[in-house]
């Protein structure tokens, strides 16, 4: 989407992973308002809602309200996170950009977050491509535990690239390889990189990355010098992990930013606009920001007060 | 320090770097169980104290005694940070197995922290220096704000490599380059990789990062990638900056090990144990932990109750 051929696209998932795994629910305003901040940031693909089962993530139980409040403006794409035929058939309805299906790595993982095994979710995601593919909206799929699960370990490579194999079958719009429970490191980014490009060449790679153990923005470095330029991030580093409840969630988005800025990779998003979204967001859920730009505060400038 | 080559010593600065920017005073006997505490967790070096005006540093007041309490422990070498002189003496008298002088890359900066220009703090090294090779005992050197100053900005990697470059005509038995403020991210670490060894070929590099903004870990991973084999870390990820007030400490070691863990890189320490004297710590001090291993635990085993 952005400009230079070296950029990287940060998509937004603050409103659907950050918001699910929090105690606090935020009302449908607050959910429309943080998408619209990510936008006034630049971020211009947002994970906005899950159509998922409202007993089970109440949380989302709005995700039709979210998705008819939210702005439509020009460049700027949502993604609905779905499980299964019903809730690609609700996402369509409501008028996403794109589906974001989730197939998973482990047998055990499977079933306690979704109920199927790794063989299942396969399955589960043909019939999300098929109502996709009629209803002409592009679906995404994102492996989760990808990197270690919760329940078995260790997740060799081999069995991911199996399962991206499987996966492309039906012509995936991208694979994300997600470190749903944040134990990755670089060395597995760059294994799962070349496991991804050999089952299956020509899709776009994406990384969804959690820091709840100080690895994410490691990870994130690590993919885009495998060539990757597709990641994944929340504002103010929201989200967790039902599994690991003192984990902390998804990368930052402000903090991602300030990383890759350094690093001279674009990223079309402002940084004081993000940190103040981050921080925003954490004030409203009542939780100390994981993210650390909002406290830290940018680069310094030679400018600045020497107190 | 450690067998395999490709191993990576800690060094740990947890008891010096992380105890001086703290609020709370911990009791000489509390800072004697920290050193104890990482010594039984496998490290090996460790920074102990700073011999500092104890009008200015409160904290590291009790510098002497500490260094009298600590146990004289087979392959154990403690280390004492150093400005001046005065600091010297104190440290080759109260027996340090090694002087750690700081030199600054910014002018502002020097100022500031320890009342000088990054050309008298040179010149403090070379005193430092003598007094150190008439003791006998080695002395190595921090470049401070190598990575960006909280009142200058950028600090030109160039500049950083002639500071390096004069550092090195005394012999120092490393040189280590310090983000002081957490501003660095990986590029520059293996630019200022390349600048130490041009410019002080032979002598040992070490980095050491703090996690301000959240680039702490993958510059480590990016100091390995460029062959350094020495990195300074805190247990429990204490530490911090008087001119970030909100800033986080120092990268944690037991954040470290898991992430050199998971990549086969070796580093002797015990993660478990690590993790626990990191939480011990900051109990201690009344804060949460900026280290994440202790909260989220290991990487999962497949035998891991299924709850």
């Amino acid at each position: 989407m952005s400009a230079p051929d070296t950029a990287v696209e940060i998509i937004e998932v603050g409103p659907r992973d950050g918001l699910q795994n929090q105690d606090a629910l935020l009302t449908t305003a607050a959910k429309i308002e943080l998408v619209e901040r990510a936008i006034a940031a630049g971020l211009r693909r947002i994970e906005a809602v899950s159509f998922v089962h409202p007993g089970r993530v109440p949380q989302m139980a709005d995700a039709e309200a979210v998705m008819a409040g939210v702005p439509r403006v020009d460049g700027v794409r949502y993604a609905g996170l779905v499980l299964n035929r019903r809730g690609a058939e609700r996402a369509v309805a409501a008028g996403v950009d794109e589906l974001n299906a989730v197939v998973v790595a482990s047998d055990t993982f499977g079933g306690r977050n979704q109920g199927v095994t790794a063989e299942e979710s396969v399955a589960m995601w043909r019939e999300i491509a098929g109502v996709a593919h009629s209803a002409g909206v592009p679906a995404t799929v994102t492996v989760a535990v990808a990197f270690g699960c919760p329940f078995e370990g260790e997740v060799p490579a081999a069995r991911v690239g199996e399962v991206v194999r499987r996966v492309a079958g039906e012509g995936p719009a991208e694979i994300a390889l997600a470190d749903t429970v944040g134990v990755g490191v670089p060395t597995q980014v760059a294994e799962l990189a070349e496991q991804s490009a050999a089952n299956a060449p020509g899709t776009p790679l994406r990384f969804h990355f959690h820091n709840t153990r100080n690895t994410g923005y490691a990870n994130a470095v690590a993919a885009v010098q495998a060539g990757v330029r597709l990641l994944d991030a929340s504002l103010g580093g929201i989200g967790g992990c039902p599994f690991a409840p003192a984990a902390t969630g998804n990368i930052a988005t402000e903090d991602l930013v300030y990383l890759l800025q350094r690093m001279g990779v674009g990223t079309g998003v402002d940084l004081a606009a993000a940190a103040r979204a981050g921080t925003w967001v954490c004030g409203l859920l009542g939780i100390d920001p994981p993210a650390l730009l909002g406290r830290a505060g940018g680069f310094p400038s030679a400018s600045a007060d020497a107190r």
